[in-house]
């Protein structure tokens, strides 16, 4: 395929193959669905895919790969989750380890990946709604359990956006919709009220305060699994970095409620 | 608890377990959320929870049991699985055996339950909306394939509502905001397009044709994975009798898009 006919979700994911896009996917994708990447064996994968039933707001499951098949299939044909993500975060036994740009040497004949979708997602469509949202997308851990399932457990991450008070109906009506990647927001104002860390963001810079002419605005985070896999010790579990997503051939518009 | 303090759907339930309540529970519980039931062994639950995120039209997942635990302790706590509900079908290597009225003697410590949304939960609020579909519900096989996992594979089942033309758009707006009770149709018209199977219904009166002042609208069905048992050759399934779902405590018009 050349340059010319490809989308920009595959110029996207080639440049990612080739090392030439290591940076964030925030806002960078207009109208695909990006997702989050978590890669298991086989042997964990039924306890997760419990865990993202039992927390399907932060988890919603747009793919799951057979065993050893890092081919996306259904949401992006011909890409491999091994080399196609600009960077990827790595835990073993809860820590993460530091970040690589492809994972072939760790992928193996029993890993299976979960693509999750990412709210990154909808950003576009914001935009187009009138939705000042700016450029800068939050991820913050929250005080709020999630619900366990088998070794699975921890809290719940979510995505902070800052707007202008009125436009939070808006923004809420327009990403009810996308419900695959997230849908509605699980929380409108206060950060303290669902413990959210302003001061030590997973990603985004820190604040101490909302300014006082903004609404903030939470969504359930597909990087939710990533503090499972630190507060369950988990093993080995490799996952996008965070802000730094799988982008799909999936077209945010039409993958919608069902 | 007394019957005086008990809602409907705990009543219910107490006459399924006592064996006074065998017959179908269609257009029979007002405002609960009833649900299809599979249970498999542990060891073919993986497959069919990534069988059920690969049709998840037709297999909304509201819960999934811990091994060996027969309590839904998420939509019904303190119901029993194996007795709670009216009449079970039971698959070995792919054939339906005589129903049962409960399935204490099958339930084994490996025993995982699936409960998937079932559209008899919107059938009420289809009545408030003025939509009348008349008391029968047919469930059909189609010629649709659904997408395969592991060893299930199958066609799409999917339930038959007849109504007046006019009511078509208000059925298909307001189950669209059911999601995990199938949502919005998969159909509307002539049953050849999918391939429905009037003549042999898994429930229903059989049909030839439908009558010419009304209107077919097909939704996606949870009697789905019977037939992936019956296609699979599936060792051993149990599940609700067809139309014979199980009332959970969860409240239809609150468990809706997320």
């Amino acid at each position: 395929m050349s340059e010319q006919t490809m989308t920009e979700a595959q110029k996207a994911r080639l440049a990612m193959r080739e090392g030439r896009w290591t940076g964030p996917t925030v806002h960078k994708i207009k109208g695909f669905v990006q997702s989050n990447l978590v890669v298991l064996p086989h042997a964990d994968a039924y306890d997760f895919l419990v865990y993202c039933q039992r927390n399907a707001k932060a988890c919603p499951v747009i793919e799951v790969t057979d065993p050893g098949d890092p081919e996306p299939r259904v949401s992006a044909p011909g890409a491999d989750l091994r080399t196609d993500l600009p960077r990827y975060a790595v835990y073993r036994n809860g820590v993460r380890e530091q970040d690589v740009e492809e994972i072939t040497d760790l992928w193996n004949p029993d890993s299976v990946a979960f693509l999750l979708g990412s709210s990154l997602s909808f950003d576009e469509a914001l935009v187009r709604a009138g939705v000042e949202a700016g450029e800068t997308v939050w991820a913050l851990n929250t005080s709020v359990p999630t619900v366990p399932a088998g070794k699975f457990h921890g809290n719940l991450v979510v995505t902070m956006r800052l707007m202008r008070p009125e436009q939070v109906v808006t923004a809420t009506q327009l990403t009810t919709r996308y419900v695959y990647t997230h849908g509605s927001p699980v929380h409108v104002g206060d950060p303290e009220v669902i413990g959210a860390d302003l001061e030590h963001p997973i990603y985004g810079p820190p604040l101490t305060a909302i300014p006082r002419d903004k609404s903030a605005v939470f969504w359930a985070c597909g990087v939710t699994p990533q503090q499972a896999a630190i507060e369950s010790k988990q093993e080995l579990m490799i996952a996008h970095a965070p802000a730094h997503g799988f982008v799909t051939d999936l077209r945010s518009d039409r993958f919608c409620i069902p």
